[in-house]
């Protein structure tokens, strides 16, 4: 159940309501975020809704049986959009292009990849400064120093910028450099960081996990959202398989479904999905008419040179010929 | 390796082909198709290729490390195109469209089916009459009286049939009444019916297996072929997985990689894929822009009335719609 | 609903009480086997049970609401036993050893095979003749003239074959020559062939699919009981995953579910399963525990010269070690 | 390569060999663990290790070729023992049994499991107080009080404690009241997590990840080993997979496998596993079996009414019968 309440309610009448919520058997957690102001009742009696519809201070009441209720679109049917300013804009309506390099190298680097966005009018650059990786040994990033020139180079070119955070105490050093704080799929249920994003306000774009269900997905967003923060879309990226034919199997299916679960915005990366340059376009055209709102893929001047990820990144020319191609899907799609 | 042999070689000559590859360290076997003689050598030895190429009777010799040789794009560039008759072509250059009930019903199913078809200039249907079902207490198809049943009305109405043969001894019987045995994912490693299909001539679509690897499948294929059948087109009908969200997980990374690997055709089968009605129209036009050669769905007069598969049927309106968006998505991709 | 017949129940109280079947709206199959005669009642009314029960000709009634029925444990409580004769039983109250190489190559590995077997008091031998391969150009086993030379060494010396059949057609062939068929994985869900070896009476051990579920297993049993033979073991092979440290992954788990399922004896195939003959003592054990009735493991005189199977295949001297292991076990085991 | 410092080198030396690895082309990491001083050294050049092992302050040096270093076995073949004090020891030559509930609910319920425990002299006691819930609504544990009222009662009765750490920043409120850090499948590859952990000294139990590969819980151990804590067990707990019959698929086959690539103790979660409390005994005792050092289970006085994981939760009754039919198999395994 999701009661939304009124703006600027008072206190004594939340009290109220969250009062008659017990009442009825239901536990009530309040939510307030930048948008709204909420009271989700959790409980699986039966009672008359209009019990607490009717009561001073409710603005409007939903039943919702998912497990996650305020991402779901059972409630909110207008589908999410989010304003990193600038007109730049992600969710229906658009389709969103989020390119650059897997890691950030150097500022060189930054300046020609920044460059080739500005020459295909893409507005959202990756990036990462901190580095999952699975051996200790490994390149982890060039960290919160790279984060800031990473960042200094794209204001001045008016480009956004969507970077992995790894850890709760980086989110406080970070939050100044980053317009979408990227959630990866290894800690795509670290609860503790999303409850951590939640209050941190910034859009959040949060991949499924290794083998994520949907369901894991979208509860995973309700913990972002019930924080205090309705800035989120969600990211397919591929699950494992027995198939080692490519990296992992960038999942399609999980887009139209999704897209009809919740009212986030849904974006797909095919570089990680397949893992191979050479089918990025393939499966980037194919999230265009599966109904994705963007794609983030990985480009970078010299894949065959980048410090990571090489062998599923493709150069700018073949970054240009994508992002002409993805937009005149986008048009058929948007014709039908 | 494989050796291309003349049109009409001697046997004598042919021996001392043969004789050349025993003595290279190679097992030998011959291979007589629709379209061509062939000698597949396997072995791992290195040795000089032109003490083969130069005997007279080659035509051509190529080295295929693959493990499936005949239907390896690396020897053969050129796609392979099956040819129906009346103008029904299936491989690249065309967008082949195959529809129709997962269960033949009666005579009137029939009749409403073709009527769809023809009206939306659809060339092939698909129905089953032999079916594999999980219990042996359900429906298992109106047999070999239903295909004949259904072979005659699409006759008299220019409409190929794709149906699916399940043991060896139904190919007797079914040759005369198919235009292209299907082969689905549960006998997609039953060899002895793969081998019986390569004696059989008519043209194959070879389902991908429940947990099936793109290895698996092509090796399955390699079957058909050295039993002397080219006419072979593989099928991506989605993966088993942990996802309980939908039936399957359709892979349509498998559909690039695919025509990468190998000059056969690629069919997608979006309704297994996914398993629901809703995304089945998404799932197909993403195929389109994966690559695919063409797709095959299950579409019903009534889909909440069929005897099987209803909940991933689509109904002629929204068939009608699926398939102009994926000829107009088909359009756009031949158009890059 | 699982009706058990009176024995010798003339045709006209059969024919009633099929009919009184139908009346209650159920779906009536009539089954006769090695062991009793059965009508299986498909349906979902409800409706008083007494109306069927109290008919003249019925020995018993059970409601089953599983998918499978004849091999439900919620119908027949007590388990089956599998007499192949001169007291050799598979089924609880025995742990059956069934050993032996991966494929039959010769009278000379037979004999030595057999010695091994007999030294250590193992009364089953297991040996393929006919050899499912991913590659049509690899070794496909010395067919029926090496099954008949398996048989006459086997029968000379006391031991049972068990040995897969992998289509209708071998049947008829092989079928005085087995002890047991095996059915393989990749024909664990091949209707027809499960159909023809439940008219074929000999006993059938049946693999799980490669990604089979425990479901799809006992309905592909049921498919043998329901056409005649009730002398059916299961066998957990290893199911495929995403892991790639061994060949499959053996999943224990589904021993002791099974053996709550079904009354059927449920056997395990550790070489297979794990797919590396250092591994396939402790998995053995493991299965032991885990509450086999039996394994079916390989093993070769010389294990690193095998034509198939050589990695995961254990030595005499191993398999010695491990016979007595799981009969130590064993013992442990049933005095808890 | 591990290369293996003399105890209180000097600074002046290791600067040497530590130029020396750079100079054989190689990227030096230093190691100063609880127990001993390394450099690893990372790269792929071919060199006369002898430039580096004769150098002053070097005891020993391996190389090592897994993407793991100090965790491997191949350089540290003697099995790593865990004192956890007062005779409490984990690791090969003990077979140590850990049980307690899912979640710490309330004093009483500890005194009723640790009277429980003690009765049958078992030393660790296990216990959730921070829990990771797939939804933001669900019981999160009773916290740091909640793990100081567990402690209080264990140090008291001579239990030790294993509970489940979720972020950095607990480690320094928990590190006076737990035995052993638990980090749960969702944390596998929480990189900075296994950082701290490796600075924090405590012992740490590790858990494969959700569909994690034994490679990557590996490198996960690495990173705890590589920042300074040599004190780490890894725990098998079930993976996902297709199958819907039970929670996961405990995978047996990582314990054998496990036990030969590293020197870590070895620890199988048969509750999570499985996740069916009817199992937990055959699963736990085939894990005895498979070669495991210890199991890890739930354990409730009422399993019905516990917080969460009910389901598979064992009462005491079967909780004492298991601990003595684990102890006998143990016991026969170590007879062989």
């Amino acid at each position: 159940m999701i009661i939304q309440l009124q703006q600027g309610i008072p206190a004594d009448l939340k009290e109220k309501i969250l009062q008659q919520v017990k009442t009825v058997g239901f536990k009530g957690t309040e939510v307030l975020t930048q948008e709204g102001h909420y009271i989700v009742g959790i409980g699986k009696k039966d009672f008359d809704i209009r019990t607490i519809g009717q009561l001073p201070g409710v603005a409007d009441i939903h039943r919702v049986s998912d497990e996650y209720k305020l991402i779901s679109r059972k409630w909110k049917v207008e589908p999410t959009r989010i304003d990193l300013g600038e007109g730049v804009v992600i969710g229906e309506g658009q389709f969103s292009i989020m390119a650059g390099p897997c890691s950030i190298e150097s500022e060189k680097q930054i300046e020609l990849v920044v460059e080739h966005l500005k020459a295909n009018d893409v507005k959202i650059m990756r990036g990462g400064v901190f580095k999952p990786r699975s051996s200790p040994y490994a390149f982890r990033g060039l960290g919160l120093e790279g984060l800031q020139m990473f960042y200094r180079i794209c204001r001045e070119n008016g480009i956004k910028i969507i970077t992995e955070v790894m850890q709760v105490s980086q989110i406080e050093d970070m939050v100044d450099y980053v317009d979408v704080f990227q959630v990866g799929a290894r800690n795509s249920q670290n609860f503790n960081l999303l409850d951590s994003l939640g209050e941190a306000q910034k859009p959040v774009l949060l991949k499924r996990g290794i083998s994520g269900t949907l369901e894991e997905l979208l509860q995973a967003a309700e913990y972002i959202f019930s924080n205090g923060n309705e800035k989120i879309m969600l990211c397919e990226r591929g699950i494992r398989s027995y198939e080692g034919a490519y990296r992992n199997v960038l999942d399609l299916n999980a887009v139209p479904v999704l897209k009809e679960k919740t009212h986030l915005p849904v974006i797909v990366d095919p570089s990680h999905g397949i893992g191979l340059r050479n089918y990025v376009e393939q499966m980037s055209l194919a999230a265009v008419m599966a109904g994705a709102d963007g794609v983030i893929y990985e480009t970078h001047q010299k894949p065959e040179e980048a410090f990571s990820d090489g062998q599923q990144t493709v150069n700018f020319q073949e970054s240009e010929r994508l992002i002409k191609r993805m937009r005149k899907a986008y048009e058929l799609r948007e014709s039908f």
